[in-house]
């Protein structure tokens, strides 16, 4: 196992000199914070991570959680995990101090969340699972049922998830067929149903299990617009918060699964043996709506999960290329000199630059997008707010789908560098990239994702979100090519820029014409190379404050160095392949689209 | 499981149209031989894959090999296949009658154990392991040696394995440590060493394994000049081939893979217990020129085991794709109408599409050199010999390298159709992506294929190999651009072949000038740009030859029509990368070269 989780020093480099979290200080919301306040939750985090998360990281592979036909146990150190979370409070850091929070910023709690998936992915689930259900009961329900469900669920006392896919519907949702029916108590509904990879959706860490599950009241239109979101517990909660009766919510069976294996992926029956209660929230068919204001965080979540792997993987990569001797220098001839660490061959750094060049982009863009949540939350100025709410929802699809996709390609560089002993199980890489895979498949696949974001989000409002983002990055460039060192880059990241938004205007044209399915099915690799565009310039944000950092006077050099010559690697490998991906759009190309189902 | 394991009408289409494998029947070697032959015996490889490598492929990784301290023994259906093969002749068939084979050409032996390797890798690896290690001793021993050795590992009665690496040295195999001191029979020394990571090292299926071991004699010099190549039983033989007493090869462990759990992966102590005798083969200290005969062919077969991977994956993402109901086209708002299969869907579409193209391309590829080994085999012109052979070598760290990098993010496709079931390994999918990451990593690491290719293939003899191949392709290019619907493919592969000559043109420059390092550190993005061009070539003259049926009146128009836009599919989305990889190159960066250690 590798000694050290992740670069601490880049992380730091990213919150306070690249995205500037001081600066959050200024909002009320924050005003018992200080830099001190920071890094000690941070400090903290870490601390759980590497000393208490990761030490049984395979051990939770390898014992996996277990289905005896009726009850659902997680290995015994998530046990132990979960207790330690909930001691620190970190089941909703971020929620105000009269519930239980710390009223933490956003983009320090991303940091946080990054922390712990890099320590063990499936019981961060278990434990960031909790808290998410809570914020979305308290986002749409009402008084009464924020305050049943909500406090257990932040304090860590109770389990939560997200119960959206069937058996036979996953991805289209509108087809979901789950019931309910009204019963005498007001806003209480008999749910009936089944919800399959349900992710801890039953175990034994907590005493309650709070599903917010999506069904059809009985009568309502078909299709998504007859969808509501009910509150589901697995016990029965009085009004006092009294946890009651069983409320026949029964797990049916678990997933055999390639990774994530300490992580409960069950499928649950809602009513099958008797009244299973479920509770409405907010109003009668707009379940889905509510849904996706959660679902667009654990958007950003995902990316976050699988960007930890990749890094974690990277970090172990690192530090065997580092140790692992093994031949010469190609000029070398002599046989019986010593031998070299692998890191001394120019290919080997190539997949770990490939590697930090992608970690580095892509985490900088999550705690970005963490940032700009942070102001939308607290800012006043409302049309300054919408602005960054644009970006952020712009950048989502890119955070979880190029996050996740990314990350596993990353993972496979990461277990290159080790050979043949990185295909064992002795070295947790393998297990990474097993845990990873699922990444690019839940919280809406990544097809999903590229259709959400060339769909929905680019079009909006005629555009305006892009042109947000092409602003905000226009000046960043602009920021750079000042400089003589990051002109070079600056330009590259210029011209990628340029294709992308020719491409745009392109496939708009396309869109306008009604040619909707044509358009639509530009969507993946139009994901890619925005995503590429996005990251480039996160990398080229960093090597500005890291050129600035040198030319004050700064004596880490080769921290600061090396975040120049990341930024020129990316933009100079990468960036070729967005613009290759620009031009194979605006050629029109289109044989995925006409090739016929017969002719496979 | 799926039904069809593989799509046998493209396999014939390769073998029978584009190879044109009946045109080997002019060779006297083949004189028995006819298409009713080649049926039969692929026909026969298609049944035994399907009937009984296929249907315990789940079961086998269930079970795993495994080591109880002393022996190691490997799942019941290995033993079943084994016994299978045996009876049906194919450990060898490839080689003379008098030797127990069949005299098929290499062309259709590498179509049989592509199936073979359909049906279970880890089992074809066992099967082809010891036919390899007897083609082996016969290349390069004495007679008495191959009288001794070789034909009970042809017959199957008993295994064979490579024993090169060892825990210390694996890419630098000058660093071995193993030794051999003169025993008082001629030829015979004592072995002393461990080697780690020796495919179907031990196991429990056949009464001796011979290991064909790297090792130093004694005052031999250092480095790889020192190494000679060695016999080495399991339990030792006499001059009658028959079985004696212990060698003392003991098995010290098995590793735990992430896949291929079913191939005992071994570590052998040679000569800790006692006395183990070796036979050295050829002279001394040439024994990896003589290995090397032996891994250029095993290379070529690691990238048929990775497309065979790739294709079954490919089979089941298709069927699925054809069954799944989820959702509907998004132009329908009807949430009440019926489902479609997710295959209506253009996103799907480009994913299977994007599998579909890279396998046929690289099969293509992969039966290519078979089919040019034929010749050089049969062939009595040298001149036109080496031609050939100079592409084969050329052509071969693509198989292996490209062949296994690619299949790898094939299956991530074929997962990702599958959507959250493709995670679970209650489908194939997961089992086959950790069965198949291996193949990137073993028989020389795909950094080291690259180098292999640039460093060595490239320039040999002033570059001939690559303007041998370049104008083969020129010509297929031409006769491409001569009809009219294939024009603007053709003219895509023209332009991505130009590019790349640039590319090499550029780089040969700097190797001339010798600056080594930096010219061999653009290995790696020069065997993915080099590949993408071959396999662009290779789909091209499938086009070529389904266009000249479809002219001929050939009622097959969806088989034919669909090579012609699978063609057009990748020249138009993966040429543009390799034009952006070749340019790339030409720009000069270098910053992975000059990226120093300190900066990670």
């Amino acid at each position: 196992m590798s000694n050290t989780l992740t670069d601490m020093r880049h992380l730091r480099f990213l919150l306070y000199e690249v995205m500037k979290i001081e600066e959050k200080l200024k909002y009320p919301y924050f005003a018992d914070h200080s830099r001190e306040t920071f890094d000690m939750t941070l400090e903290a985090a870490r601390q759980l991570a590497e000393e208490v998360f990761w030490p049984t990281y395979q051990q939770v592979d390898h014992e996996g959680a277990k289905f005896d036909g009726e009850k659902v146990t997680v290995p015994k150190p998530l046990h132990d995990i979960w207790k330690h979370c909930r001691e620190g409070g970190w089941f909703a850091p971020d929620v105000p101090y009269e519930k239980g929070g710390s009223q933490i910023p956003m983009t320090l709690l991303a940091a946080c969340v990054f922390l712990f998936n890099c320590g063990d992915t499936s019981a961060s689930m278990l434990v960031f699972g909790a808290g998410g259900t809570g914020r979305l009961i308290e986002s749409c329900a009402g008084e009464a049922l924020i305050k049943r469900f909500v406090p257990k669920l932040y304090s860590g006392d109770w389990g939560g998830t997200m119960a959206l896919t069937e058996p036979d519907a996953g991805t289209s949702l509108g087809d979901l067929k789950a019931t309910a029916t009204p019963l005498d108590e007001e806003g209480c509904y008999a749910i009936k149903g089944v919800k399959r990879f349900i992710s801890s959706g039953d175990h034994d860490v907590a005493e309650n299990i709070i599903h917010p599950v999506l069904a059809r009241i009985v009568g309502a239109p078909a299709g998504i617009k007859g969808l509501s979101l009910f509150i589901v517990p697995k016990y029965r909660v009085d009004e006092n918060g009294q946890v009651g009766e069983f409320n026949n919510v029964t797990a049916a069976g678990i997933e055999h699964k390639m990774g994530l294996k300490g992580q409960p992926t069950v499928t649950l029956n809602f009513g099958e043996k008797g009244e299973c209660r479920g509770y409405l929230i907010g109003e009668p068919n707009k379940g889905l709506k509510y849904m996706f204001q959660l679902l667009n965080h654990a958007r950003v979540f995902t990316g976050i999960q699988a960007i930890a792997g990749a890094s974690v993987a990277y970090q172990c990569a690192l530090q065997y290329a580092k140790e692992r001797l093994q031949g010469r220098h190609v000029t070398n001839l002599d046989p019986t000199s010593p031998q070299v660490p692998i890191i001394e061959f120019s290919d080997v750094r190539r997949m770990l630059l490939e590697q930090k060049a992608f970690i580095e982009g892509m985490l900088s863009l999550i705690l970005y997008c963490a940032s700009l949540d942070d102001d939308v939350l607290q800012m006043d100025d409302e049309k300054e707010k919408d602005r960054l709410y644009q970006i952020v929802e712009l950048l989502t699809p890119c955070c979880k789908a190029y996050g996740s996709d990314g990350s596993f390609r990353s993972i496979t560089n990461a277990m290159q560098c080790f050979g043949g002993a990185g295909y064992c199980e002795e070295y947790p890489v393998a297990q990474i990239m097993r845990d990873n895979k699922v990444f690019s498949i839940y919280e809406g696949a990544n097809g999903i994702q590229a259709m959400d974001l060339l769909g929905r989000k680019v079009p909006t409002g005629g555009g305006t979100s892009v042109r947000f983002l092409m602003k905000a990055m226009g000046k960043d460039i602009a920021a750079a090519g000042e400089m003589e060192t990051l002109k070079p880059i600056a330009d590259k990241v210029q011209e990628v820029q340029n294709e992308v938004i020719a491409a745009i205007m392109h496939l708009s044209q396309i869109g306008l014409s009604g040619e909707i399915e044509k358009y639509i099915s530009n969507a993946s690799p139009f994901l890619e190379m925005f995503s590429q565009m996005v990251l480039a310039w996160q990398l080229l944000r960093q090597a500005t404050v890291a050129q600035q950092a040198l030319d004050n006077g700064s004596q880490e050099t080769d921290f600061y160095t090396a975040k120049i010559e990341t930024a020129r690697f990316y933009a100079n490998t990468v960036g070729p392949h967005a613009i290759a991906i620009a031009k194979t759009l605006m050629s029109g190309e289109s044989t995925a689209l006409d090739f016929k189902p017969e002719w496979f």
